[in-house]
């Protein structure tokens, strides 16, 4: 089955970006097609409520403005705002890849925990499992104190501070299963699952599978409900970024 | 004791600016000034998830371009994103009335119950309650069906719908008190409370009075944790009304 | 990718089996073989505790004696006992229907209600829900009152009731996604779509279509914890069916 | 706005009520009178269940005997029994410190802490919490292991205990917030604050500040439920002090 | 083995002691002796928390009057305060009714409702269910409106409104098991079991059983933490009866 | 009164059948006649899900095939599933061991621990307590690492490895009152409670305890809901070990 997956990550660094297509296009199947954004405006990286709520308001402006037609949208940020902005404004599936990872999760291990970069974020990763549902097998979220525009610099590095917390959630907090907790961290789960010995999800690549399930099982969001379309109003100042 | 409050109306349409601007300087202790804001873009009235994220970053940016002193702030909107973003970008207590009206019934009756305008906001606040840690004494939210730009319209039959609504929520889902879960419903607390039997809690009054006495009592937001200031940072096309 | 998929009904009945096939089949995706099996022993149809736990142990015993490799397990019987036994056995991902499409649901609105066949199975898929770290959201489990090997006899009587109990959560018990809660109720997915008005998720392609995920990304089981390997012991009469 | 507010000590020390006065003092606006009141029987110290059950009644015994009018109660006892007795007896608002503390709390931050006398005392903090629906934002309640008469002995060790637990918590439990845990802890809470780099909070200053404005707002206890007036009854042996 | 119960009615009518005296020596086992006590003030029936908490206070005193040996304490109040004190006050097992039949229920079904008196006695019902951690399997607390002293003078009346309400409990609420939520329904649960085709148990011979349980199995409440004896001190005014 | 309880042990192990005869004929009173049975297939120690299954059916089946009438059933297996399958299968009360230590534990104390044998059990009792609606109280599950045929061989070194995590369960956890989680452990429950000196409950005498009230008061399970006899149908291969 052909389709086409917008992925919008939530920085306006074009790195992260580059590196979300990447794993983005390697949990695609063939025939389904990865357009990934970046936002027009926001914070380099997203570590915090407010840039977070920018960066859920410059989604929904960056997806707006995609001239092609798709079929799925992928939220790419870790424990961000915005998810049912997204919903409300699409026809098609949206999927979160904070709730994408912790579904996988659920199936894999009775409790899992995920590491994420500063912690300040972790408050709002647990509320954004909350919302969801997910958070009863959350057995902790964890901050490896590493800025996300840091991840990327050394990866030896950030490796071994995943590994170290995965092994914290697994022999302290009782985790079977570790999702990363940032965008940033994309390519790194082969790496932490070596060595720590459990299953570790990545957030991109669990919600193109989820996705794209979605899309061939002709799924997609309510609209009888919460995440009705919006009603048609004059809104001022938007979209935003055209 | 001296202070400025600045009140965020979540909506663009000025007269629902004017009336919360009437109930808060109603509830505003003798030095107490308000200052009631309009954002620069966005929803006439907001009802729904897209509108609320694009409200949070318009209230976020109006906030920001106030020039006078301030010691609170006060997101009036019930059930609206954005506050954790405003508690972040500010070293004054920032009040949502939402959990200030909550707060306030908890300490009036055994449940509460939010009665508000159209359905499609109804999962959105308990949402907002649940995260907030208010949801275990809420009986239930309750939708009159009015869109918020009618509840000003027939003042009567808004009452006649709110009454109607809260004695269902007195009788079939025990409730002891009602929170009025629109900002556009200000100034009808008395009428519903005089009819219905119980006390009816308003969340823009309420919002104040607590803003208040964080204020007189020397308390802000916490800023060790989740609400720390943003780290700094260039952000791309930030403020945006500016 | 190619792979091979058990998928266990969990009655002992073959058009049962035959039906389940049917469904796993249109949600594979080409290169996924389907294996159904059915339990040598056990109930022909599996509507309580008793037949359920029977149930858990025939399936166990159906897939430990399947010669052919395979990749995953689907358990595809609603709400019932065993997955937690195949996720030891078994090095493979183990996909269960009732999670699978609770995960499903999730993704697709704020709440869900499951439309199941007899009162007396409620409880059970209740339990499994919360056992899964899934029944915060669900918003009701309904009976139609129809018993399982009825489902097949009558499909539009079978229909008409669904659309009734759907159309019942909707309204009342505020669902905005529907699961079919039966895998016997095969196929009447996109009947009850079109006339409730919300998306109806039935388990069994949302459990292939998870099995494809998990399986496509490398992801199996945690073994270092809750679903380890059992210790090498001898027990006494097992396998059962051989 | 002219009020009275009678503040009750549940231990009959004087000196405890001389300090909970002057707190309330600090904390009342102009116009507000406090008048602190001593149970006439019951422990100097209260540190249990069966000395707060005692101190409910003496404290429903005392207020039930002051013949000055009064706006609002403060039940000036930490975890303490007795709040729901108090708002069925009187027609004005009763805030109990507990309660106000905590709700203060959870404006300024995602989670808080409590810092309370002895270990003895935790079960009943966690357990009025739980019944005043606050406990999902509560990290923590913490003993300094000091009894509550030793608590103005020392006040310098008293401050420096209090410090070290508080740090604890929010190192270790991820409170962003502080609450004494103990009416005897009065006039601590700058201390604290200053050092532990978290708001702290005072019961019985936040218990003041809500009932000022729940009187200004002419808000005050539901008598369609829970908390109605007492059915009338010959009761015998009560007043008990009179 | 043999040993004496004491058991407490927490109202001051001799002629509701003399049914739970009578329902207590219909549950003891040959050897047990029932010492059925009266409070010597307070309400002549508890229906709301301020009679509740006299009434936690005069059991106390009146259970420390006792001047023979006990081996344990039944709190015979449906729903009321004091248990934790009485358990701090003696070394003997202290079982409270409420909890006992709930304790019961939960062996004996998925769920359990309670058939009480007044409504207004219903939110305290929850509160005590809750605290003792046995509401997640409570179904409801419904309210026959039947004061206390009315249900002893019309037992056909109350038969029928009792059988009345089980009936909807079990229909509407999912309720697989009835307690009787009132010491003073003593003897009804045979009426109401035939009639409505569950369990029904009886608070009263529910504690007994579980009292003489703990006696022989050599088990007592836990002196190490919440409930560890009183700290030995001045108690002003105490025991008040004497 | 004359009764007889079965007491099915979950392992196949004859020693453990006989520990097991032996706690329970203590706890039994005169008149009462223990029948202890061993399931004729299954694991030697059950220690996991799929041989807790495994054990589930064939406790099922050797209770069925009892032939002489009996008036209650004690499942003597820690964490192990098939309670509310025998529950179907009986008229008589079925007393889930794990259910019972719980019930138990919750009278003598705010919080309770449970201390078994392998980590790996650890989240399968957790479960059970969850669903039994038990877990709120519940401070931890703590393992001690011995496998279940280890703890009978050395019971010293048994002894101290319970009273070494029993220690810690009230020391860090806050646990008041220890649940020995395995039937292995019959009869150390004195040896910890002297050392640990908070009180230990074993499931074996806290089950026959239970199901002695039930069958004196006249209790059974419900039979209007979840727990149901089983429909009547041909079901293959039953029973399994005739």
């Amino acid at each position: 089955m052909n389709m086409r997956i917008v992925v919008a990550n939530v920085n306006t660094t074009e790195s992260i970006t580059e590196a979300i297509r990447g794993q983005a296009e390697k949990a695609a199947r063939p025939g389904t097609e990865i357009l990934a954004v970046t936002p027009s405006f926001g914070a380099p990286s997203v570590e915090g409520n407010f840039e977070s709520y920018l960066a859920a308001v410059a989604v929904m402006d960056r997806v707006t403005a995609v001239t092609e037609p798709f079929d799925a949208v992928v939220l790419a940020g870790f424990g961000e705002h915005g998810k049912e902005g997204l919903a409300e404004l699409f026809d098609v599936p949206v999927v979160d890849i904070t709730e994408a990872a912790a579904h996988l999760a659920c199936l894999l291990g009775r409790r899992y925990s995920v590491v994420t970069s500063l912690r300040r974020t972790t408050g709002q990763i647990h509320d954004r499992l909350r919302l969801a549902g997910l958070d009863s097998h959350c057995a902790s979220v964890r901050a490896t104190g590493m800025p996300v525009l840091d991840l990327e610099g050394d990866l030896e590095r950030t490796g071994a501070r995943l590994v170290e917390e995965a092994e914290h959630a697994v022999e302290s907090d009782g985790a079977e299963v570790i999702c990363l907790g940032c965008a940033g961290m994309a390519g790194l789960a082969e790496h932490v699952q070596d060595r720590a010995g459990v299953p570790v999800v990545d957030g991109v690549p669990a919600a193109i599978g989820l996705a794209q399930t979605l899309v061939e099982q002709g799924l997609s969001t309510s609209k009888a409900g919460s995440w009705a379309s919006p009603l048609p109003k004059d809104i001022t100042g938007w979209p935003i970024g055209g």
